[in-house]
């Protein structure tokens, strides 16, 4: 039976997490990092010689490829814009009173041409496409950054500011979706070499309000999404660690994004939560690292 | 004789960094960020045995916090805050209708209670005060975060998103001033031995306005600051890889840090950019990295 409360609090109290005075924005210890490098070199063990193009992308991107995405559409409640002060002396010597009387200075603040990355692979899609038509074969890439979204919580497998890791398969409807078939598989066997439970179910998107409860309705109906889940936080909620999405050709069709044919590519994805599986094992497995199980070390760190 | 323009676009061309739309938001291809792995593990041999902490913070810091650090007063310019949708489905609708229409929707943004990290260090002060008075011989810490600075240039050395690397000492002066340098000596050999031209040079941090210049002034004469100077866009202009800082009693009186003493600690830190090394390994010893001399080889990767 797992604790339904206090996790956070251990974490914090093991020095593994460490506050900074908001919720769902914590510094990481270098074990919680060591951890994390271990499960990243274990992902790409099991990507094994799929030859996936790296590219990392930072965590923050171009504002009008964001507007084109839709995400403020689906997700505007998780969006962050990044707000900059574009004013002269005057202006900067009435934010400093402002801040001094504890007044609201954010308002003069105005929006930037980047906004936080809401899922590592948003950058990607133009850039695929500005390369021209897909290969016959597609393309696969693999990406990893820190991610943004508003959801401030004291469930420590909910933060705010995440990594996360991402294969992202382009082609056609047959190659995306064999990707993702082979991927459920290969999820399932890594979560079990590394001792944790899971159950994985069919799943949709937190989507904005009452078109979005059609939308999440159609993503389910249409298995567009699954979930790998682990108990961390709650028994009854487990946590989506690792997704498995068909977008259909929802980006192809955004970004212009075609195969050799040439016709709309279709894309999926597999994502890694990456602190969200740290802290799947340290909550299964303790917080004393060094008394993990050892097929559980040697999967991690050989 | 160092070509002064034309390498951002080699760059791109072979495909090192990858275009967003944005100037100084770029994608990293899979063998910059191994040129990087190398230079941090370089930096990590360089610490030694001085057996700093560990601790990683996420690329957004407490709003509260930052407004506290002075920031603001001293580089408003540079900053960005987050900004969220706090709307209803009515005010959702609106949104979209403005989006579709080309207009301005970010005026309906809100702060929230997040930053961008200006610097590595700056989420660290406040939860190092919360531990209590530091011990006897003070303490060391090693960060490392992507940095967010609204600086859009075609300058591949003036990113809007980077990563770096910093240690930060806390203590007496005498004991943040021995660390400065210490590492004042160290980064030089480091830089040496990956083969970069360098100089070393006593320097000022962009500080806002009228005001700002003397601020500016102040810190050259006090020698407060030093940067490790290798040239990268420009060879008129070299860029600073490294910065050497010492912040007297400013971040030990804002965040309550004391002494064993009990005095106000002072604090010193050493900053890599992250990007910049691994620029100005790229501009020195070429794009061919298989071609770079054996020692730099050695020096990145064992």
């Amino acid at each position: 039976m797992l604790a339904t409360t206090g996790f956070l609090d251990e974490l914090f109290d093991k020095g593994l997490l460490i506050e900074t005075g908001v919720d769902g924005i914590y510094g990481r210890s270098g074990l919680f990092e060591e951890i994390g490098d271990g499960f990243q070199n274990l992902v790409t063990r099991y990507a094994g010689t799929d030859n996936a193009e790296v590219v990392r992308f930072p965590p923050a991107m171009s504002r009008a490829v964001f507007e084109r995405s839709g995400y403020m559409k689906s997700f505007p409640q998780l969006a962050g814009t990044i707000h900059c002060f574009h004013g002269d002396g005057a202006a900067h010597l009435d934010l400093m009173q402002t801040i001094e009387a504890n007044g609201d200075w954010t308002k003069g603040q105005t929006a930037s041409e980047v906004v936080l990355t809401p899922a590592a692979c948003y950058p990607l899609y133009p850039t695929a496409a500005k390369r021209g038509p897909l290969p016959a074969e597609g393309r696969l890439y693999d990406l990893l950054s820190y991610c943004f979204r508003h959801e401030p919580s004291r469930d420590p497998a909910r933060q705010q500011m995440f990594r996360m890791r991402e294969f992202v398969r382009m082609g056609t409807p047959d190659q995306v979706t064999a990707f993702r078939a082979d991927w459920l598989d290969r999820g399932q066997k890594l979560i079990a070499e590394i001792g944790l439970p899971f159950s994985v179910d069919v799943a949709n998107d937190p989507f904005f309000g009452r078109t979005g409860k059609m939308l999440a309705v159609n993503q389910r109906d249409q298995r567009l999404k699954f979930e790998l889940l682990i108990p961390i936080e709650s028994e009854a909620s487990p946590t989506a660690c690792l997704s498995f999405n068909y977008h259909q050709d929802h980006f192809g069709k955004t970004f212009g994004l075609e195969t050799a044919g040439p016709e709309t590519a279709h894309t999926a994805c597999v994502g890694f939560g990456h602190e969200r599986v740290i802290l799947a094992l340290l909550k299964h497995h303790g917080t004393d690292v060094k008394a993990w199980p050892a097929a559980v070390r040697k999967a991690l760190w050989g």
